[in-house]
């Protein structure tokens, strides 16, 4: 068991207030009740704050997918085998899957970023997507006898994505996070369990549709490896140890994020496990996160409360891949739209509210 | 009280369960586990099933916001004055509402069709949006002493519903409806207390903001309506005595749009309270309903549950104008774009299920 260093502390500057302010003002002056649009509201103050601007953006948004193979794929935790990481990042990467398509509908640039899955030929180029392989080296494991990184691996998995977010256009205020990687929701689980204080039972669940035997040992797994890690409870290395590549890569790009002063929308269980260690390593980021969706893994209800989110679309999206917050994406847009382009009642003449 | 005859009786042709059958299999082999698009995958079967086609459409949609006074709005049951609603329809027909704005950040064509709101003048044209005015004529009441519509208005709101919907392009094949009416919570709290059979407290709501006195005067109002009409529980009756002319264009529109085959978007109290009529008078246009979210207003959840509809959004909307709808509108382009574009799991080479 290597110690596991802080390795990522992150440098958020203050925000003025005034935005915020001037939104709640502007809201409560556009041709409506106060109130009456709800969610699209929150959402349009909340992103005048983040992006410090009176005129919010969520036009030009980027969407980074991190995929990586986890060991744990060798242990029967999923319905699909090992290979079809590597076949559903060339999928990304040449605009079939569920992210590419929902991508290139809302106009958002999608980036694939592979932090370690096994070897493949690097995909076609595609317009509106950019695939990148990264190496992170050290070592990794299937968390049951091991560690699922060392400190280089998770130094390295952090540092690559906060450089996916670095390479992002500087117009870039909104980005979206999304995961590829089979097997993935069983590390998603126990960092889950491990950081809420909560049972196997209740935060392992079907990911892609594990039933009978398949399920009982993905919550067999997940019990080793909370008792193999028990008193591990400082975040980061909970990320190591319990964690995966993609998700410590999600822990980096949202730190490096919030640091830009972006907007970020949230996928579901897996890039949530991540936004909880994130969060739990420094607070501030919570203010830089809305929930896009609730996933239909159960676990995904116990993080969002825990993060006190309310997410905006509750479909029954259980795909990950970004394509829950990418399904969200289009009411961030009507938020903004809605935001900058109603008219006021003095504009439209209309007469406010008669008290 | 005049007797209702039967005016709408909607000629609906069978549909071939092919097309239906088709897009379930085709979701089957999309690259995503079955299921894991919950109700996007919903959506794109109801479509391809509706639509009767192998590749459904959402891109040209047509919005109709029907628009009328109501004289409940004399009687003091809503947070806003009368003359709000004729001003919202020039602000509709301008762009600078809600329902406006969202329209054209989705491309989709806004009709605005005024069949009852006071006087004023036409307002100036704007692209990708049309408004016109229809004289319903007949007698309208404010629902204490008088009924809402006698036969004429109510036969004539029927059919202003109707015309706007042949009105659209024959292309469009997915319509959104959606109401502007000071005051017309009120009589959709009274249809669907009716035609539930719920209590006044229960499906009588703030609306746009109604509290203390002017909410217990709605609910006294709604009170003496139904005890004025007991006994009225022909779906057709219930409308002419306790409804709108805007709902009753709504109802109008809901069956010419399922005699034309288009799938309908419904937005939501009041819509949902239209909706609940039609379903009523003719149970198949259940079929052609899709419902675009949760509104904020208490008792839509008991319409929704009545209709068993689980809406796409829920994000505390309670705005009207169709604007709930045109929130959801995204999603009903998603779960296409998701249908007819993703790759099979033999085009993009990637195993399925090891089971």
């Amino acid at each position: 068991m290597s110690p596991t260093r802080p390795l990522a502390r992150w440098s958020l500057s203050g925000r003025d207030s005034k935005f915020r302010q001037a939104a709640l003002d502007r809201q409560a002056i556009l041709t409506k009740p106060t109130g009456a649009l709800g969610a699209l509201e929150d959402v349009a103050v909340w992103l005048a704050d983040i992006q410090q601007t009176n005129t919010p953006m969520a036009s030009s948004a980027s969407v980074i997918v991190f995929a990586s193979d986890h060991p744990v794929s060798h242990l029967g935790v999923s319905a699909y085998p090992r290979e079809v990481t590597p076949m559903m990042v060339i999928n990304l990467a040449t605009g079939g899957a569920a992210a590419s398509v929902l991508a290139r509908l809302n106009g958002a640039t999608l980036y694939v970023v592979d932090v370690g899955a096994e070897s493949y030929p690097p995909p076609e180029s595609v317009p509106g997507i950019q695939w990148s392989r990264v190496d992170v080296g050290g070592t990794v494991g299937d968390l049951r006898d091991q560690d699922a990184m060392d400190a280089v691996a998770l130094e390295n998995a952090l540092q690559a994505g906060a450089d996916a977010v670095d390479a992002l256009p500087e117009e870039n205020k909104l980005l979206i996070l999304g995961e590829m990687g089979i097997g993935n929701t069983t590390p998603a689980a126990a960092i889950a369990a491990r950081l809420l204080q909560r049972s196997v039972d209740e935060m392992v669940g079907p990911g892609t549709g594990v039933e009978g035997e398949a399920l009982l040992a993905k919550r067999e797994l997940v019990s080793q490896a909370l008792i193999r890690t028990q008193g591990t409870i400082e975040p980061q290395a909970v990320l190591r140890r319990l964690g995966g590549r993609e998700i410590a890569a999600i822990v980096g790009a949202i730190g490096r994020a919030a640091e830009r002063g972006m907007a970020i929308l949230v996928d579901g269980f897996i890039v949530s496990s991540a936004a909880l260690v994130a969060v739990r390593m420094d607070e501030r980021l919570r203010d830089f996160l809305w929930f896009g969706h609730r996933s239909a893994e159960p676990g995904h209800a116990i993080i969002l409360e825990a993060l006190r989110a309310s997410p905006l679309v509750d479909a029954g999206l259980r795909l990950g891949e970004g394509s829950g917050a990418l399904t969200a994406l289009p009411l961030i847009q009507a938020a903004v739209a809605l935001h900058n382009e109603m008219a006021t009642f003095e504009q439209a003449s209309v007469p406010n509210r008669e008290d």
